[in-house]
């Protein structure tokens, strides 16, 4: 597991939308560590801005301090940084530590006039960013306004973007990505700027595209795009289109993007993957968001992530899902390990026509057992795979000789077993198996042949700790000495057969990990697993009276 | 998409493990919405705080006022607070805005000695915490330094922590949780405590308990277990119990456990449900932390969330999946959708007998086809699925009348049909399909028909674009007038196909947003489209080449 820390160094919107908030979520979301510093503390909510409070330069100074003392950082970026004073205070804590050569990757949101126009920064820090910020900068992201303020011009077709990105780049930064949210252009104004200028790479990453016919038949008519322009250092241009979006949801948009940018870089993306991504991740949050706010509301972060079905595997649970299923079907589990049958099996009470009754259908369920395996192997797709179910089925195989041998010391002859009439809950529980196997895909199968091997497992550890309590007091009358069916309980509380319980264990919690499933998926998993277990109940309760 | 909003009220760490930071991480790992309003800022890092900037009283009120006035809070959590000042503005804030009776869940982590023994707050700042906020708290979180300043004794035993737990309810909390993660104890002292007090509920969800013998011998053995115990002023008492870790990614703690509990409550929990989800939580985000920092590090805060390997649908790209799957094979599609075949076929200049030989093997794949059809139906779980895949198969079967009366009108008999020999590409496609469905689950079975269903649908559509086009300028040569394929191109361009096609589509995309799979399982969907693609390819290029 790689572990990469962006720094940001930007403002606090108490909100939670914009600023180090939506910077953390973002880089959260992605997967990233976030660690930040304040340049300045804002009470503002989605209807606007209620009251700044400027952090002192030494004390932003130290915080940056502090984190480049002790962590890594894998890319920085910088949002609002308030007054000349702390972004003088931002270059000189970067500075500090860094050379040009080994800076990691910069980005610079240059926030200085709000969405809703409000100038953000003093026009005395604007020098200090472009003069002394941008030439650090991997990628500088200015809005229209911004780009409008640094080049003292206005912009207002694409044309104008096109050479206000290009023009941008003689501050000293590697990169200008130039945000045109706020300038809707007609799908034709871009297929028209793309044929004036042949050397852009257009990128509709977001829309449907040449060979997806089906779809855009189906979607939406676009209509409207928005474009942001990305001009880098070494001549490279792109042009970056998506559908316009009416949405109020747009509250920290910038600082989303930036943060997503850095989260990309950090990752080792070329700049131009970075704002491919960067964009989309920033589209989406703003088009999944659920209104929040009487006025402009925050994005969607979390659109990349999903809750996980199951807990993850640890030092002190390596198996968190088997757990998580016994724990879900606790009841029924536990009447299944201690049902009445085995329970008077431990105290050798159970009477032998009940065993009798039992090792006879369980010979019939070991064929549908071996049949599962088998089908198992049939519906694998590696070498490994179907080696391990053909093992297992050969382990049946030979358990069917000893099976027959055991039947046998109970008088049971093989003519006998073969004339069993086959018992409701054998053919329910075997014909249950088959069918899970028939109609989904391995682990499903594996869900249902484990659930079988599992609670065996279980039943013959629970017999044999309290044949081990018995000697002590509490025990519940299991005894081993003298028992008639002792053979069997060690069977299953023994070395070898406890030995296949722990491979089916690594199996199932191996699938859950590689193959997180989502809690519909987890679910499915679970409802095989409770099913298996009635089924084992019945099983117990159809020997233990008699029932054909 | 409910979106619940939680407050924290705390101070910042620069290095984003606690704090502010780590709620905010906490909050949206957990799917909630976070807003925060600042007390102080530190520059921390992993070995030690190196400074701490105070925010103004009046100024942290003035954040709390921002967020309430403009968003629904469905939870509040208080952490460091600073000075007596700034808790008595918290008070104020809070009282301005809810009354006692609709006071959101309020969980108040009493931050006074840090994790170090140092004192985060002045005594003079104590009083208020427990006389004004305490009152209002659902739930209070001390750690043992903590409960040992508020009741000036000193606490060594568990005995000593539940009678401490009991008494902090006098300071007016609904509930106490006192955290113990600094005093070990053996797992036979917890057992002794709960014999001792029969009244208290022990919880151990994190640890393997009654009838998981199997996954406790397969598992590390527990010595040493920490507690927390919670009492409530209602009179329950529960204790919770987890295996001690020895780890040093600690730094966090209690901001991530009191964020966590905020969650919960906001969700409607109970205050012992909140504790038990809550800790588990905590303890999964310090177990599987990786190493940051040179001091004591952030907890992982991400444990409970997976990246997804499919984007959300959205207005405007309501197939995001199927978008994944055609950008992810881009090439091979386009050879497939525009293949010479395809392309010759539209102009019209296609030899016949490689016609007639394309409707010779597309006759013996439709029977695969629907033989795959009829598989899905036996893989079903509900009758409107049965349902679906058997109204297929009778579209297929309908299909072939049309195709017998299709092949006469190009001179191909009934019988010569029949006895035509299967070509190898039919044959790989078609047996590649059955495998598929007999291997995997119905959506990987759909995945493989689809693909087929979506590919014809994609070509129709994009000869009659290019016949659109032939009139005007640019068109690539395909002409419908006159055509001696005009019919076949027709039906795949035609209303009924592509609203099969549609109907695809939607039944992709809403399993992917049904059950979103992970990206282990996005890529198993993935390889069966290019397959598909890659086989229809090579069927073109079989008929084109008269392959057999």
């Amino acid at each position: 597991m790689r572990q990469r820390t962006i720094l940001t160094i930007a403002g606090s919107d108490s909100s939670g939308g914009a600023g180090i908030q939506a910077d953390l979520k973002t880089i959260a979301a992605l997967g990233y560590y976030g660690a930040s510093a304040l340049t300045a503390l804002t009470a503002q909510n989605t209807t606007g801005v209620q009251g700044v409070h400027g952090v002192p330069p030494d004390f932003l100074e130290q915080q940056i301090r502090s984190v480049l003392d002790d962590l890594k950082v894998h890319a920085i970026k910088t949002g609002m940084l308030y007054d000349a004073e702390n972004t003088r205070a931002t270059v000189r804590a970067l500075k500090a530590y860094y050379s040009e050569r080994d800076m990691p990757p910069l980005v610079c949101d240059p926030v200085c006039v709000s969405t809703s126009g409000h100038t953000l920064l003093a026009s005395e820090a604007l020098e200090v960013l472009t003069q002394e910020l941008f030439p650090l900068s991997t990628l500088i992201t200015p809005n229209k306004s911004e780009a409008e303020l640094l080049l003292s011009r206005s912009i207002t077709s694409l044309e104008n973007m096109l050479e206000a990105a290009s023009e941008l780049l003689r501050f000293g930064s590697r990169a200008v990505l130039l945000k045109g949210g706020h300038m809707t252009a007609a799908v034709a104004d871009v297929d028209a700027l793309a044929r004036a200028h042949p050397d852009i790479t257009v990128v509709r990453d977001v829309m449907y595209t040449e060979n997806m016919e089906v779809l855009a038949v189906n979607a939406p008519h676009i209509e409207n795009v928005v474009i942001d322009v990305l001009c880098q250092a070494d001549g490279t241009k792109t042009v970056l289109v998506r559908p316009r979006i009416e949405s109020t949801s747009t509250h920290g948009t910038g600082c989303t993007l930036s943060a997503a940018l850095a989260c990309a870089l950090a990752d080792g993306a070329s700049i131009s993957e970075a704002a491919v991504s960067a964009t989309a991740y920033t589209h989406l949050g703003i088009q999944t968001a659920v209104k929040l706010g009487a006025g402009h509301g925050p994005l969607n972060h979390l659109h990349s992530v999903a809750r996980m079905g199951v807990p993850p595997r640890t030092a002190t649970n390596p198996y968190p899902f088997t757990q998580l299923l016994i724990k879900s079907t606790a009841d029924i589990w536990k009447e299944y390990v201690q049902h009445p049958f085995v329970q008077r099996l431990g105290e050798g009470s159970l009477p032998k026509e009940c065993f009798v009754h039992f090792i006879k259908q369980d010979y019939h369920y070991l064929r549908y057992y071996a049949r599962a395996y088998s089908l198992l192997a049939a519906k694998s797709s590696t070498f490994p795979q179907i080696d391990s179910a053909t093992q297992t089925i050969l382990n049946v195989l030979r358990e069917i000789k000893t099976h027959r041998a055991f039947c046998a010391s109970f008088g049971v002859t093989e003519d006998e077993l073969a004339q069993t009439h086959e018992a409701s809950a054998t053919s329910a529980y075997g014909g249950y198996i088959l069918d899970v196997g028939m109609q989904g895909d391995t682990t499903r199968l594996l869900m249902a042949v484990l659930a079988c091997l599992i609670g065996y497992g279980e039943v013959g550890l629970w017999l044999k700790r309290e044949a081990e309590k018995g000697k002590e007091k509490g025990g519940s009358g299991v005894v081993l000495e003298g028992n008639p069916y002792r053979a069997w309980i060690e069977v299953y509380a023994g070395e070898e057969y406890q030995e296949a319980v722990r491979i089916g264990l690594e199996t199932i919690e191996a699938r859950a990990a590689a193959d997180p499933p989502s809690p519909a998926r987890s679910e499915e998993w679970r409802a095989v697993w409770e099913r298996c277990t009635r089924l084992e109940k019945a099983f117990w309760d159809m020997a233990l009276e008699l029932r054909d």
